[in-house]
């Protein structure tokens, strides 16, 4: 689905324009035309292809999706896959795609399974002419830009989830849920840095080294692009680490708590055992047991079993079993 | 065994050719030949050696077999060893091999205990004259990408397997089943990274760097099969975390389990210990046991009794433990 | 906030000069201006970009902070973000930003969120003119390396803390808080870690390959620098190391007690088991059960049943069950 | 102990020769020299110091023994260390090794520690006089061939017994055996990866980068043995992933058989606590208790005891407990 | 505190001098100065450095200690932090260092908190003149040598006392004795690698790409340094690995002692549980039950109770719970 289309010159927009029309503005000199898709039909991209003379595999993979994140040179276009992060209702993660073809007179992004609108990115960059002057890098930075930024907040949440659990995790009775918890935060993690991993080189080579001739005026834009993905990245491996940890502590706490079960349970049972081996053996049929004909044997008894149930007690308490 | 044997031209098939002809037709300037020999036995590398001038230890890696995936130069010639996996009927994955060689002029690929039928990339190329006109190296990508394509259905069943597991990992009384999945799940990934991890460095030659000559032609072509494994390898790398973090998961659950069985077997001890206490106090034989001459002495022993164990039971249940 | 603002010639200061006076000083060949702000408002930050000509980016990165310890150029200036490290009143640690911008007449040092003052690098630096003399690159240096040296204590205290925990990590019912101050610990490293790792890779190009201009003069001094968060960060990750093994050591330590514990029970249950097993056999109510017509019987029942749990006792003793 | 003396011309022996006689054909054009000792005295090693100018720091390896492997150049000679595997009476695998030092017209094998004849390395060298007529290099190519295929029946062995392992770590109670089996095994891997490592690096640099002269000829053989190196390597690290994952999946089984132990345990207990607790009651001495005067109370009573017991097992048969 | 000062020239030692003197030998063709210090003040160190014109930094290095190790150039002089090891009388490892200070005509050791004297490396060196020749750069690898061969005893140290653990980690009732070893090792690893490691990435610098002038007339001498430290490092790491293993073997031997231990409880728990039963039931007070009044209702009754005791036993026993 078409989104937009529209020619322009040094830094401004000169017309919304009709994909008929592309080729014409094309070959305007200085002029550059920047097309938005959505959910892009065959069609579609296969008109794209040949009003941009797109390269048969980009424009498959464009046309399957499904594709980790990277950038990759075509001659003198570059075609690039950013994932693009959204939360489902039932509060998972899903990934859709923004794929962009970038050539020297223009930009093309094709937005897929994904309800992120980009409009802003256009609003912003149509504001600051000075910079969209620059042409289809800049356009191509602040597309990056804005999805790469969108990480963020995700990423937060993750932390958020984490410190909460963090708090709970010496809690009593709380390892069943923190287990699934940490494991699901595990998940999520996993999705960011499939979308983050792989952009991290894909961007490097934008701003150092052999820069693709495009992208050549806008390395420090780049640069700061790389530099939050490199910032996330740092995030997501720390989170991954204490969550791994939190795993292992989880695990160590229900080993303690069963511990400490196992050492109530073992103290009552003594305490139990002893009163009902007393009551056994004054229970016993022997015809010549003189405490049984006591006047107060009875009472005697029911102290004796009381008293060592106490002194049973008092030992288990203090050494910590109780 | 000789599956194919067939001469072409500027991108279209001239003849299928005989064994003894292929001199012939290796002179004739702009025409390449492209043999398929399917567990092809000592005579036949023997008598393919001899045509190609293939060297000594190239053919006695396609020989012998059971080799990693690699890609190797000799001289002007360039040698492979692709991996093919293929399901086994008792579900397990097995691993044949495709060995290729490229020259200038030929393609050979012989396939060795592999069930895969290859015949389909060569209707595909004969289908496609204006890429099979740049020749070899357009065949050998084509025979790779065949292969390598055939792994995704294998990660995808993983994938989903591993997902069955998830739903039920936090499930009670399915950890030991979910154990012998996982464990063998991780074998299946420890198959598919050695298919897939060696030939990543391999493919990353065939255009980066310094390109092997009869492959030069064909970089981009190169780089989307680099790009696939890449993709394969990032997921089988985060399904192995994945089920690293699942066979961790499960034994917390197990201890989880545990611990709450023990809890509660702990509680029930607790209760029948206190009623029998009771009751062997009451079965002493004490002469002077007044209760036991009451006439509602057994009721109200019986509901004395009733009640101890109901009030244990009510705290345990509050305590969580029952 | 303004906390300084200085020129300097040759190693000496020339005069404490107003925001305006800047651009004054910065035209006179030799001479460079030292200005440092605390928490910066963006009015100042504005006036500053304007004073020296600062890039964008780098002043938003300025003004958002929460940036990675990193060191960028932007042309011939050299931007660097530090973190601060501080220890809150809760005795967590608290990560705040020195943000440096060094061009080749200026340094502009703009502190956040930090409480930590550099005033004495100011002092240390105006009583060593010899030093003073190679200009901006010599306090970037020096407030790089205040920052970094800070860092010390913290990681101090860390190997401190931690071998207070191997000294009670087999005693035995100290596992509960062992896992909980290992766990906080294990965040501390992380916390120093983030500081620390990435200025490594940043301070290793102010010494090595390709320089930028400004800070050529002083490699030397950088690399030691590097040299000291070498050191950091080897230390660090041999906590981390320690940490891990420690956590895994608690584990089984809990295990090994609970296994004893176990074992402690089962010997106790089995003693009183056999007592009250005996007891109950001769508290059965068959006729004909000579014993308990005996003289002696009951003696000799309380005897036997003393016997057989002494002996039992014994042979638990012996075998390191109780 | 010299095990061989002989000279070469254009890839046929021309003598046996004695130690003496080595300088004279060393003069030689196009004519080498081949050594073979075994556990070489010092007086040996000196001799052949003299002769073929040895450096002291390689004789000094050679002599002290127990090196890594490793390949050093040292000048215009190269000097080698491989690990030989064999298999002690005890089913321990045994290193020992053998030091080769290559010039252009020499190639000297000093084996120490170890059984294995390498007589057939010759006789095969000497039966492919088209292949030794490369020299040295060949002779080199060919002793480390040897020694590095010998590894593999080593490393099939590990596989076959983990595989072994592997289809009883479900079965219950064989979880001691396998735990020691399990580390066994994991020595094993760690004194193969010990031969095998190293290696690789080092052959790596005889075919790829700077290669010293005299081994220029036969980089592609040299390439053959890195390939099994690194096929051996692969191998060995998803055993050694695998034999991770299999000691935690054994831990995991303890504690899964322990779980259900437990459970029946605490069935079994319930059951007979209810009979205990039952007969207990009736058992008290209380006056008044009418069922005991009842025709058929005993009965009745044995009835409703098995019937409790019966509810209850039933209960606990359908939850799995039993 | 000088240990020693001397003058060599070509190889031979021609005086032992004062300090003051050192300037007029330095001043002669030909000639090195070679001092040693031990723990030396501030004022030797001051001496030193305007003697040598050695760099700030590196003087401060060597005055504040506590530095990882390291070589480091300064213009032509390289300046290099070994560690030394030793064993304090509790059986833990002590870290020293040497410092050396090398130039073209000399070298300066400083040895700060270290018990191990180098005389003997002074001994050694002036016995082989034809070495000791090459000057400073020899005598700077005498000293590395001579420290770092020292490392092995420790090294042999640990992997003696892991196999001794090795030896009874499947000897039930030693996991808290081996846990304990364990742990201490891996710290004594810890202190190994500290020292190993950095060194490794030091020493490669002095004979690989652009070495120190002062250094290059030893290449193969420092290789033969590194070759140890690789070895080191190679037998740590695998220690490392092991001691990781271990932990969890020992880990897994706990859970499997336990559960042998909870199943044996268990099948006791059951027998005596039956023993109890029975008797209870025949202690009821119920007046009908006709066994109680045979003649031989008592033996029958032991009989039945040992008998169901025994088959019980007998069960336990076939399944291996006792």
């Amino acid at each position: 689905m078409l989104i937009n289309c529209a020619a322009y010159d040094n830094g401004s927009k000169i017309a919304d324009i009709s994909i008929e029309a592309i080729s014409d503005y094309l070959k305007r000199p200085g002029c550059f035309v920047w097309v938005a898709l959505k959910d892009a039909s065959d069609d579609e991209l296969t008109v794209m292809q040949e009003e941009f003379g797109l390269h048969d595999l980009a424009v498959e993979d464009a046309r399957h999706g499904h594709q980790r994140p990277k950038i990759e040179e075509y001659g003198d276009q570059v075609f690039a896959v950013v994932h693009t992060v959204e939360m489902t209702p039932t509060d998972e993660l899903r990934i859709g795609e923004l794929n962009i073809f970038v050539g020297s007179n223009f930009v093309l992004s094709v937005r897929n399974r994904s309800q992120q609108t980009l409009l802003n990115v256009r609003e912003r960059a149509e504001r600051e002419p000075h910079l969209l002057k620059s042409g289809p890098a800049f356009v191509f930075y602040a597309l990056m830009d804005a999805v790469v930024d969108r990480y963020f907040p995700f990423i937060d949440a993750i932390e958020t989830d984490l410190e909460a659990i963090e708090e709970q995790i010496f809690e009593p009775g709380t390892s069943r849920a923190n287990i699934q918890e940490l494991y699901a935060l595990k998940r999520k993690i996993g999705v960011m840095r499939h979308a983050v991993g792989p952009m991290i080189d894909a961007v490097h080579k934008l701003f150092s080294g052999r820069v693709p001739a495009v992208c050549a005026t806008n390395r420090e834009y780049f640069r700061d692009v790389f530099d939050h993905l490199q910032r996330m990245n740092g995030t997501l491996d720390s989170l991954r680490d204490t969550i791994s940890t939190a795993i292992q502590v989880n695990l160590s706490m229900v080993a303690i708590e069963e511990s400490e079960v196992n050492k109530r349970l073992a103290a009552w049972a003594g305490i139990f055992a002893v009163a009902t081996a007393f009551a056994g053996i004054w229970g016993m049929n022997f015809k010549n047991m003189p405490e049984l004909e006591w006047r107060y044997g009875y009472p005697t008894a029911l102290v004796t079993i009381a008293l060592a149930c106490w002194i049973l007690w008092r030992r288990f308490k203090r050494s910590g079993w109780l």
